[in-house]
């Protein structure tokens, strides 16, 4: 089988899940080419030779340039905090690699766009690591709204809930904690949680017209772990929005990491004429389904459980009733990928994709800062 | 409005919940007749009097012969402790009165055959307060089980939940504690709990043909609150069956007061070839149903909120989304029975309906002591 | 025992929510006066006189000012649609009656006012039917807040969803769809299901800021039931916004009668920095609670199940494990009142407490009108 | 690092799961040897090979005794029918070999007792695949038993539920259908599903003393996959089962794969004089949690998301918030695996639990068998 070398950049969190889904995928997918975990770049070089032992890559390097110019990679998965993200995508992008990138793809829709048009001029196959889009019973009720089930929209919400960050004794920046450092994020909860609720809406429900949000920092000064001062937040520690979608239908988004008793409440909920559809990420594998058409009295929410071998991917894997997990959902996309990219194509979300996602973070900052509605730049997807 | 007048014997928790029926239903449903709270009878006067005014009974007695006796009544409803039933029922029926009755019917399976035998004999109109057949979601169940949605019936589960006699500090017997004298009560929780269990199992699936049985006594000696001595407890604390019913399903029945956490969970679920139902009594105005045939990506458990118009007895009430509680089923009930007994008849669960589930009762305890199986000794009826 | 006499003022949804909190309250609460079904009013004599006969009214009128005029009258329950409250209101205060209306106050913050001072310059005990404070397990979310278990308070979220006015065949305006004219109602869900979630929510939090909303007519024009032509709809058919509390915290609202698959779901939501607090309509009877000192390991969404004899109210009811409903939150609603009036005073909400929630909607109004952000007037009560 | 040769019998659902185990334990636990999945042994040649190919399997091999005989192997993995455990673990010890098994061990405990006396005269390391003591949310179970907070235990309560044989055009025996063949599997439901209720309750709640029990064949013949000719069913197609536990707590058990809307639902629960817990693997990344210890009006079933770095095996995932699935309990059982066998020790399940619990499960065939109580042969360990 013909490989396709990796080059990884980054070994935290999604450096794990990234480099967990290329070495699942061909257990379980009949993927048209074999991925290599060829060698991982770390700015710390016994952490990254670390990682390479773990996850059986077969070198290491400091530098992420050393991809960049290696022709025995061919992909550049870039893992690695968001301020990173456009440097080495527009790099990898001349070189003519592969370019995948974790969300969201820039720190901001000018550093995207950048992005975006490194990728398309170099012609090379792209994607977003929007991971939810894969999540079979998300998968499937994309299915349900594209065979037209839901009928006109109404409404939809969507909201992501965390509490991690209440301690006001944590501090900003630094290892496991970039996310806190506006300069390296970008945004807070903004481009890292209210991104994904987005990427969903907007592929379940077309573009998003309009909108009017609020943020807040809740805790307006921490610890700097790298300086040690105690420095002001520059991150937006909550967000929330109204929103017109193209279609009319009408929107409420949430996020924040201030929301005891959640860990990572993702949920979604649409509402059409003629049914609804809910999920939700603490059971990430179970689909609520209301169909108005079922009998009166036996009509009802339905609890699907999203195990058997009709429902989206779930035929790569177990039987009926056993469910899987969070990580899955990057194998899924490892998959999709490869087997796109095998044929010079790109797989969504693509780069593209997800500077309209960015248009609309810009969106909701800028109408926070403005405490007025804010018309989304780009004209959006038709759902 | 011609009336009917009541005369109520007890006023414990089963008394009030009786009264209120009879206060309440001509406020929600077209009776043919008006019931009027004519009599309380209680042994001790002050009290008696007291939920007299509480209610707005006419008078009250201490003497239930006196109800008897009276040509101002017309049914005797029964509410007091289970080892006054049989006299009292035997006595009202001689005496040519409706007669409702707490369950269990009797202390076993004589005594409740020698009441049949009584309203029988009289043709009186007659009823046994299994409530929970009238809980609209229960209804609704045995509607969809008779229009034979569900097939070929395999399997049926059941059980009854409490926690409140786990501590050893409780005495036994005494006012609100009879049902811990096995004297007053005749067993503990198998005609308290398991009765109810049973009442609606035979209701939806017909006869139980035998069962094989296990009884406990966790605490086995108690303070008696009437001679203040320590005595042994003659009652089961904890009563487990399997069943197999005349249809040839299979079953496990259980009920306990030493299951930590739980109140008053009566949970039952029935499996049948094409479809499944399950309910409970801490969600009373739920129903989960399952229906192999709906289409199979959507197919899943149906939460429907038994609260909408075309819900048995639910036009009677509010308007959809808004649940009904506990009392509702004795408000129901008392509806049916008046609507029945109007015409001369009764409504089920009649006093023979009561005596079946007395035979499964009596089977069950049988079955402990002997440790073997046991038949039911009638035949029951087919579902 | 004294006597208070009801004048009833409409016989719809709501007449009979009230008839029946005053019929049960003597049965459950120890009240220190007797409520009496004097005289029901309603515009259609036969209507009148069957309700009054359903109900056990001593008499029905056709004119409200018979019973402003009668000396029989001590108290004067408004139960008729929005447009009738303000008139009814006022003059009944000015003959010096109690005075129970149900919500919203008024039709909008003027006519509301006009109440306010009516009520306050006669000094007569008063009181809008915001019924949800009176749900236990709401109840019992208000005592943990002001026991302080839940420290700062970060967020709050509200939404009252339901899905009974989709269909485009729906007249609009008469019997029973008088909440569709807009110059009945004053406006659609904003004043009949936000006006819900306002009142509790400033009750449980404090009083709002500041508001930014949308609204939307989903179905433009519909025919009119009373003129038989197709008329522009004048209501709003969901309404949404974000808020800022006055103690800092941020919230989302939503109300919507175009979210299939939902009857009635009033749901809420409050995050402090210790523990937080969710409840639902459709299980009303549960209250969730996740508190974060418990121990990590152990540390969890709570779901209570609130019928216990220490949960709020439930002591006048069942035994622990069995379920009240919703037209249970009426009848606490009587007999605090009544314990109230029967000293002189209001029992809250108030009057005055209904006008702040109107000043509310009022800015949610203006806001969707004026695509800005608006401060609401008047400054509402502290948590 | 010290490598493992892994010599695997068997291809099918629980040779994916295995060979998944190994191939991702070392991602992320730190284990003191490397497995290497070294031969897979399958009867057809050409699915060995491509089995070997997409596991990546150094080779493939027809006759398991080439396993036994080799050098290169140091354990021997069997996940192949039933009827082949113990003629291969036999051999497997003799040779010197550690020892995997799929569960059951054996098809009845005769076989069983010759594969313990074989493993542990030979001293090799050995485990039985009862993989849901791993689920870290069953594992959190035990922990909080085994701390006392449960106290004295009551009840115990468990079930496995499936619906895929209903069907009587499902043939037995043959390819994916061994199961059905009382001849390879040895018992139907009894040793398939039971096995695991009871393998988990008696870690949890320690031996079970005795048990009446009941068992049916719903579907009395079916076309036999391999000769193509309609043959009596010798399987049990449901298993139910009253027991008493050593330490007095009763029980119910039952499993079956005839009700309608369960794929896999295992369903657990113990009651003790404290604190109760229930699971189910519908679920499997949550524990259900009942303190009674709680104070009042905040007590309630706590739904704990196990997701946390604190709970079981979870710290080598992800982050709080994000699920596991199925498949990871068996890389937890390898992981555990490989520490113990690396210093010569066996990890439980070991081959003699696995044999306590066919004790049990022959008990239940035999009181099915007799209707009667049948004692458990050995004495089981105690909680």
């Amino acid at each position: 089988m013909k490989t396709v070398n990796i080059g990884m950049v980054g070994y935290g969190f999604m450096g794990r899940t990234h480099s967990n889904a290329f070495r699942r995928v061909v257990n379980f997918f009949d993927v048209p080419c074999l991925p290599v975990l060829k060698t991982v770049c770390a700015r710390n070089a016994e952490r990254a030779e670390a990682f390479a032992a773990q996850w059986g890559y077969e070198s290491s390097v400091t530098d992420w340039r050393a991809l960049v110019d290696s022709k025995d990679i061919d992909l550049i998965d870039i893992a690695s905090p968001n301020d990173t993200h456009a440097e080495i995508a527009i790099a990898a992008a001349k070189a003519g690699k592969m370019v995948m990138c974790e969300k969201p793809l820039g720190r901001n829709a000018a550093e995207s766009e950048a992005m975006v048009n490194a990728v398309e001029a170099a012609g090379v196959p792209n994607m977003v690591w929007y991971n939810y889009r894969r999540v079979p019973a998300v998968t499937l009720a994309k299915n349900l709204v594209d065979e037209g089930r839901l009928g006109r929209i109404f409404h939809y919400r969507a909201k992501f809930l965390q509490d991690w960050t209440i301690s006001s004794d944590l501090p900003q920046g630094g290892e496991g904690l970039w996310r806190l450092d506006v300069n390296v994020a970008g945004s807070g909860v903004t481009g890292d949680l209210l991104a994904h609720c987005i990427d969903t809406a907007m592929w379940l429900n077309g573009g998003i017209a309009e909108v009017t949000a609020t943020t807040e920092t809740f805790i307006k000064s921490r610890t700097h772990s790298l300086t040690g001062k105690v420095e002001p937040v520059g991150i937006d520690d909550a967000s929330l929005f109204l929103a017109r979608f193209q279609n009319g239908s009408l929107a409420t988004f949430e996020a924040t990491r201030y929301a005891r008793g959640h860990k990572a409440l993702y949920t979604l909920e649409i509402n059409g004429e003629n049914a609804s559809i809910m999920w939700d990420l603490h059971d990430l594998h179970r689909l609520q389904y209301y169909d108005h058409r079922d009998e009166g009295r036996v009509r009802g929410w339905r609890s699907l459980h999203i195990t058997d071998r009709d429902h989206p991917y779930m035929s790569h894997w177990w039987v009926p009733g056993l469910q899987i997990g969070y990580e899955h959902t990057f194998v899924h996309q490892a998959a999709d990928f490869l087997t796109a990219a095998w044929e010079g194509k790109s797989a969504p979300p693509t780069f593209r994709d997800g500077l309209l996602t960015d248009d609309v973070t810009g969106a909701v900052l800028e109408s926070s800062a403005k405490r007025s509605w804010v018309k989304v730049r780009r004209r959006q997807h038709d759902a």
